[in-house]
This record gives C-alpha cells, sequence and structure tokens, in this order.
C-alpha cells in the first residue's frame, strides 16, 4: 500500500449518455461510490473519484435540428465553427450540468468542469498533415491544483470533452484522451484505477458472445492474444491506452458494463489491465 | 476596516453578453481587477471576484432556429422543459465557458459554475398562484464552501443562471436575483461590493440622458427622488434589491456601464447606493 487516497476515474461511453435508464442507473452507482464501507467495509479509505462523459447522439440531432451539416472521419467529428458551438453547448451545457444535478439528487456532491474551468486542461489545435479537424484539441498538460483541491472536500468531479488553448479558443477533445491524462497526471497524487465504462462487458475471446470476457490481461497474455489475432480490432487502441496509463503510474485500468460499475471496482466483471 | 477581504461580486447585463465587442472589453477589465495594484497601490490587500451572466438574445435566437416558440410574460421567459434545455446549453455551455476562455486568455483564471455544481445555490420551482412559469427557480440557499475554497486560491467565479432543486431537476433563474443572494450570502466572510453593470452609466436623473448619472443615493435621498417621481420605474425594482442587499450585510451596491468597469469600482463612475 503506498499510503495515499484511492481515486476512481471513470469514464462513460456515450451509448450510456443516450440510453436515459442506463445513465440513471450507472449514476445511482456511481454516487454511491462515495460510501467506502459499501465496498470494503468501515476501515476503507476515502474515496475520491472523477467522471469524464463522451458526448453520444445529442450533438448529432441538436446539428440536424440546426441544419448543420456533420463531417466526420475515421470516427472523429471534424469540428468546425458551428460544430464546437453545438458541442459546447451539449456536452459542458446539458450532459453536464444534467449529470451534476442527477448525482446531486443522489446525495453525492459533484462540480461539473471543462478543461478552460480553472485551466485544467491544456490543449491546442490539432495539427494535421492532411486533415484539418476545426477546432479538434489534442491535450498539453494537465493542472492538478483545483482538481486536488475539489475531490479533497469530498466533492466528484464531472468532466465534459471541451478543452481551451488559452488563447480564448475553447476546443473539442476526445474523452478516452482526457479519461487517460487526467488519470496519469493526478498517479502522482492518488492511487488512480482508470475505469473505461460502456456498453460490452469487457474485452471479449469473441466480439460478439457477451460471455467471453477476459476477466484480466497482462502484457505478456496481450502479446499472446494480439499474435493470435484474439482481439478485435477497436479494442486494440484502447487496450494500447490502457498498457500506456499503466506504464505512466495508474494502479489498475478496468474495461467494462456500465450497469455493473460496482461490480467493475470490486473485480467481480469487466477486463482488469494489470502490469503483472 | 473589518479585516475581511474584498469581494466583488459582478452581474453583467445580457445587452453586453449579445455584443462581442463590449463582452471582450469588460471582461479585459474584470480580468485586471486581480491585480490590486492597478487599483489601490502594492498594499491593498487582495481582491476576490464573481461574474454573473444572464443569457441575451442567443436562447431566443436558438429557440427560433430549433422552432421552439418562446413565451413571455412581464418580461420573464416561461421556461418549458425544451426551453429549459435550450437555456441549459445557451447559459451553461456556450456563453460560461466562453466567458472562461476568455478570462483565462486574460491571464485570470476562472471557473464556470451553475447553481447545481458543488450544490452552490439551492432553489425551488417556483409556485406562482395564477401563472405557470415552467421550470423557474427561485433561490433558497446560498452554500457558500465551495465558492469560499474557489474564491481563495485566486481563482474567479463564473456563474450561469440556472440553479437545481436537488431532486434532479435544473431551474432557469433570474441573474440579478444570483447576484443579490450570493453577494447577501458571502458578506459574512468578504467585504462584497456588488455591482450591476449593463448598458446604461448609472442610476439617471433623465432616463433618455446617460449625462444625468446620480453619483450617490442614500436611503434619504432614495425617498426623496421616488416622492418627486424622478426614478425610472424600470429601476425601482433594481434599487429596493440594492437597498435590501446593503441591510444583509454588502458593504456598497454600484451600478452603471460595463464597458467602465474600472471606474465603477475605482467611484470615477456609475452610481453607488450607500447607506449614509
Amino acid at each position: 500500500m503506498s499510503g495515499k487516497k484511492q481515486l476512481y476515474v471513470i469514464k462513460i461511453g456515450g451509448n450510456i449518455i443516450d440510453d436515459e435508464y442506463k445513465l440513471t442507473n450507472f449514476l445511482k452507482q456511481f454516487a454511491n461510490l462515495s460510501s467506502p464501507r459499501q465496498l470494503a467495509g468501515p476501515d476503507a479509505p476515502e474515496v475520491h473519484k472523477i467522471l469524464i462523459h463522451g458526448g453520444g447522439k445529442l450533438a448529432t440531432k441538436l446539428a440536424e435540428q440546426m441544419n448543420i451539416p456533420q463531417q466526420m472521419i475515421d470516427g472523429r467529428r471534424i469540428t468546425d465553427a458551428e460544430t464546437l458551438k453545438i458541442v459546447t453547448m451539449v456536452y459542458a451545457g446539458y450532459i453536464n450540468k444534467n449529470i451534476v444535478a442527477q448525482l446531486q439528487a443522489n446525495n453525492c456532491n459533484a462540480i461539473g468542469l471543462t478543461g478552460a474551468d480553472g485551466n485544467v486542461i491544456l490543449a491546442h489545435k490539432r495539427n494535421h498533415p492532411t486533415i484539418d479537424y476545426g477546432f479538434a484539441g489534442d491535450v498539453d498538460t494537465i493542472d492538478t491544483n483545483l482538481l486536488k483541491s475539489i475531490l479533497d472536500q469530498q466533492i466528484a468531479v464531472v468532466m465534459a470533452p471541451i478543452t481551451h488553448d488559452q488563447k480564448g479558443q475553447l476546443l473539442n477533445t476526445n474523452a478516452d484522451t482526457i479519461a487517460q491524462e487526467v488519470a496519469n497526471a493526478l498517479s502522482t497524487l492518488y492511487d488512480v484505477q482508470l475505469i473505461y465504462s460502456f456498453e460490452k462487458s469487457g474485452v471479449l475471446l469473441d466480439a460478439n458472445d457477451d460471455n467471453t470476457v477476459i476477466s484480466s490481461i497482462n502484457p505478456a497474455y496481450y502479446q499472446q492474444l494480439k499474435s493470435e489475432q484474439k482481439i478485435f480490432a477497436g479494442m486494440i487502441p484502447k487496450l494500447d491506452n490502457a498498457f500506456a496509463a499503466l506504464n505512466r503510474g495508474v494502479k489498475k485500468v478496468i474495461i467494462g458494463k456500465a450497469e455493473q460499475l460496482t461490480d467493475l471496482i470490486t473485480g467481480k466483471a469487466g477486463t482488469s489491465i494489470v502490469h503483472e
């Protein structure tokens, strides 16, 4: 034991945001993580937590209502000025504040932030040799001061995937990346577990069978699974990022179903990505 | 001198939000208030500040784009469910985060909040005998803990006029009221000056002549001006609120032009509402 306090950095996927029932269920479990006794007995250490949300289909729907055409390249939205306005409204406004209000209703004090707030995430406009992604941001630095002061007041942080460049420009930023960068930066101050929760039960041996969850993957097993081509291609970037996070100080990465959040944390569900 | 630190609670009107040039100019002045030397010499005490913004015409414009009809009664928007979604997106998302990003660009660390964040403003859905205002919130309590911890880190707070009822419901709330309630609540901890900045130069003897600013109003003079019918009717609720704030602990209330923010604070412009 390092003596550091526990911190859960939990990314929630867009499919969960779009499903009111699943989101409510997830938020109830997230709220209850503030009670360590539920998970680990009365002597358990304080638990701190950060929720990072994506945007789901609401931004696309609003763009349709406003007749603003959306362009996607390789699954990434091209963020022109009108689209940046939409994602700022939907992610930082509607989704972020409704999540905060729901957590408050579940007696979990929470605060919603973007990377511009408290200068928490400094980013720069993506500079790509051939594709103009528009106002898409790549993360430069995380300032942990404000995050720490909020977490230490037992307030959960809810982060929208919007950053800024400190020159007045907001930037649309990948939520998976934000989760990883925030987890890495805070691992100097906390024992961090990084949880990617989405609609699947974990890393699957058979992408079509939710009962084939691999419960634990270490680097040697990952190499073996990759050489046997048993890892679904779409999962490889997530797993590469997970091992990168472990190498940068994160204690454990867990991938699994949002509705099973409590079980993911107690090791009863999902896939744990570990050093050994 | 009370020995308390200085806090400026500054409300900015919707007409300023709608004017990019005026808003930029105002935010530069707001950012520079963090440097007490500029205002009062090298030995000046620390300055803390809160900005409360209204919404301007952007919400109405977005409602038009989305074909959602807007109903106003006595200048107040009737907040049905779709309108609440719009104001949450526009006030808490677009306007709030762009103000924060602009302040960061001016080297003023800032954080954008609604009343749901950190449970800062608890409200209830307005209960009116004859008019259904929809999801309009009337303020119950201000929790000063989070605000104090942020201000004491020399971070400015930017508040959007959205509150919550702690049952998961966000509520659209009048920004003037939020400014007054926040100023009142924090006056136990700080020497608070409450500034209402808008498009006019202050309280005017002749509503059509911006050169007839009354520089100072105390209760006796206010009674005299009212009995002589020299106060523009629209200004009376603002002045009544100002005197109510003074009675609840606020040190000074200033009303004046947003572009003259620095001069309002140094007493070179605007109308000061004072006890004596």
